[in-house]
């Protein structure tokens, strides 16, 4: 019942040992909010919830920090007026808030916006330079940037010397003593907003990238926390420099780094210039939430993801077959209440997610379940169909993937939804008399009303199936 | 086609005079993100949300500034372990967005988080002391005052002479100047949790609750901004105190100021002490979110609102007219396409609304288009009906209260709730027609088939309606 977990630092499989027994804290990089959120950023937000749920099924009370990077060059890029670079920020940050709910990714225990720790890197910053980690820029620019070459331990996480590595591509080299060095404070420059320029004691100006996390986490975690998760993409140069700071800064910073695989589209990369990018509203209108759940959270987290057509219609086949156990179960097992059993996940589907969040194979032990709760209900082994009822929901629950929880529910159905599945059954059951009555003018009556609504009937063999729509 | 509105400050009607033609600034003060919402959130919130959408609809850009205030003495007393003072306030500022959203209230333009203008509060603060208008108390305290004796405006808003003022509740007087000056930073305590202390140039601490607003409306509408709105229930001291700090420290602050009336319950003031509040979630599980929109809008928004025991079924009924129409309007109106005929609101609508958001007389109207589109509707004459249909639909639209916005289909109507009208529609009419036959045994069917879906059916003068729910 250990927990082991992929410590990208370490290279290795560690178990996780909580600073503070029965209780773990989390920061994860979330958005720059510049624009709107693509498939790679749902993936990566549903990675961590998925750790999240999994560490509170095992019982740890989990401080979950997810961020808001909300002052970055690119969002002052890509603001344009009437509309300002706070609300372009704020407008992105929606559409991401709505994104992770359509997946059913809970709220963070607290999601910090980079504009609200300016006091806070500023002390970070004014303790780096006091250390001699970090010097102000020898121009006028106003800049304040780290100097890498005073920390040995500069490449630790992606391990790399510093001879091996690019230039840091966020600042300007003018001023800098070397190339690598990276910015912690941006001087303002004249063509940006004034709104964008905080006071400083190195002039007016705002953070660097890389400074805001290691001020929001320091803020909400403390100096010293237990897992420090983000993309693959944003090992090097964002976490490198973030530890950097951070550990220069005198901190423990984060014990174990965490890192989830991209995705892909049809094998290449996402990228504005070759126009692929699935973006989630598109992903979104493609499938079921919980079906675009399902498929993003079946890969392993570290594996890269490559997004092809079709690849939610095999979800859809795959998830179908839960929900179809779930509703022939409640069907033949009406008198067995919910949670008459207690739903307890399989062993195996526990090892699985126990070793490094093991999804796939997690999933296969749910898969297996169902197909013998399948066989429970053929052969009328009512007793075991219900234990195996439960255990299914125990493995859906924990994934996020139950299609009874009302989350999904919200979305589409609600009070007209169930008036209206009543009020078809009720008109169903009246065809099915005025048929057997053979008063066909009746049952055609019926069944134009309810054509006229939309509404499709199929005669199968268990009887009448509607559906809404098409 | 001059909007004019009540301000407080002149206790005159005033003609919107934009600063900059064509676009207003509008700042609202939100809510102190320390318990659920309850229906005067809803209510302030609302009424600020038609302000916007009717000068929307006049043609102006308008930035709609509401803040989150997510700093304060209630908010630290209200979290308790394991919770962090931030994430209650963050758990707490969900629940507003989600009620918000519930009713259709637009997102601002930009949401400020008060704990994110912690350096802006300083500067305003700074430049009060400069100006002789503030002090650092005499004791250890840590805490800076305004100094209300300084400013002989004082008062100016609310109309009280400073004999006439009651002491300021936010600090204790030990090193005040006088017993009603306000604190303007609150020195840090040994009790209050380290992460809600800022260093600031008098000593670690917090802002006090008004220079927060103070400093938000500046840093996202500027010095002087047009329109600055809230609750009846904040002119004093908030808004008092708002005005004398912005202005003494040089700034234009708001030209006009907006005030809405308050909402008690059965004759009563919500309380605490009394567990009479009715919370958000409450009164949104008593009806439809549209409906309580119309409710709560309907009143005028200097008005109270004394909410009731059968207060939304009566709404119902109304909205339920308006409904209807659209309803039958549509079944009858097959060949003619929305949008075939302009719709623009009638010009005693916007008279009425233009002259103070004069909702009720605004409603009049409505309910005066619904009664001739159902005369017309009845007689036949369709493209009157037709016309009279995106009349109704114009007004509906800038109220928020258009049934067949997408944004509530979202919430428990969308397809399901389009089937579901449509089917109800097309019964009521064979009802109609079964009746005309003398059939009743047809009509009786109908209306079971319905009662047992819980739709409830009345026959009016303008013809059958039809309710949900109940």
């Amino acid at each position: 019942m250990t927990v082991r977990l992929y410590d990208t630092r370490s290279q290795e499989l560690r178990d996780l040992v909580p600073r503070e027994p029965g209780r773990v804290g989390m920061y994860v990089c979330g958005p720059t909010v510049q624009s709107s959120p693509h498939i790679g950023h749902l993936r990566s937000a549903l990675v961590y919830d998925l750790w999240r749920r999994w560490l509170g099924y095992r019982g740890y009370e989990v401080d979950f920090v997810r961020n808001v990077t909300d002052i970055e060059d690119k969002i002052l890029a890509n603001a344009s007026p009437p509309e300002a670079w706070r609300a372009h920020a704020y407008r992105v940050e929606r559409e991401f808030t709505s994104g992770y709910e359509s997946l059913g990714i809970l709220p963070p225990t607290y999601e910090p916006r980079a504009t609200g720790y300016i006091p806070q890197m500023h002390e970070l910053i004014a303790r780096l330079i006091d250390a001699g980690h970090a010097y102000v820029a020898a121009d006028s620019s106003g800049d304040v940037y780290f100097d890498v070459k005073t920390w040995p331990a500069y490449g630790e996480l992606t391990r790399q010397k510093l001879d091996d590595m690019a230039d840091s591509p966020d600042a300007p080299t003018r001023g800098k003593r070397d190339a690598r060095d990276f910015a912690l404070w941006k001087g303002a420059k004249p063509e940006e907003p004034a709104s964008a320029s905080w006071p400083s004691p190195w002039g007016a100006g705002r953070p660097g990238w890389h400074i805001e996390c290691s001020a929001m986490a320091r803020a909400e975690l403390g100096p010293a926390f237990d897992i420090h998760g983000g993309g693959l993409d944003l090992r090097f140069p964002h976490h490198e420099n973030e530890l950097a700071q951070s550990t220069a800064a005198g901190e423990g910073f984060a014990t174990h780094w965490v890192h989830n695989g991209l995705v892909t589209i049809e094998g290449q990369k996402m990228s504005k210039s070759l126009g692929n990018s699935v973006y989630a509203a598109e992903l979104l209108s493609e499938s079921r939430p919980i079906v675009v759940r399902y498929y993003l959270a079946g890969a392993h987290y570290r594996s890269s993801i490559d997004y092809h057509e079709g690849a939610l219609v095999e979800a859809e086949a795959a998830f179908s077959r839960i929900e179809g156990f779930l509703g022939r179960a409640d069907a033949r097992l009406a008198g067995i209440e919910h949670g008459a059993v207690p739903g307890i996940v399989p062993d195996a589907f526990g090892e699985a997610m126990d070793d490094d969040l093991g999804v796939p194979q997690a999933l296969a032990v749910l898969h297996e379940t169902v197909r013998a709760g399948n066989v429970a209900l053929e052969a009328g082994e009512l007793a075991e169909a219900a234990r195996l009822r439960e255990s299914v929901l125990a493995m859906t629950g924990v994934l996020g993937i139950d299609p009874r929880d009302p989350a999904w529910g919200d979305r589409g159905d609600g009070v007209a939804g169930a008036a209206l599945g009543s009020l078809v059954e009720r008109m169903l059951e009246d065809r099915t008399r005025a048929r057997a009555a053979k008063d066909f003018a009746a049952s055609d009556r019926i069944r134009d009303e309810l054509a006229a609504a939309g509404i499709a009937i199929e005669d199968t063999p268990d009887g009448p199936v509607w559906s809404l729509g098409g």
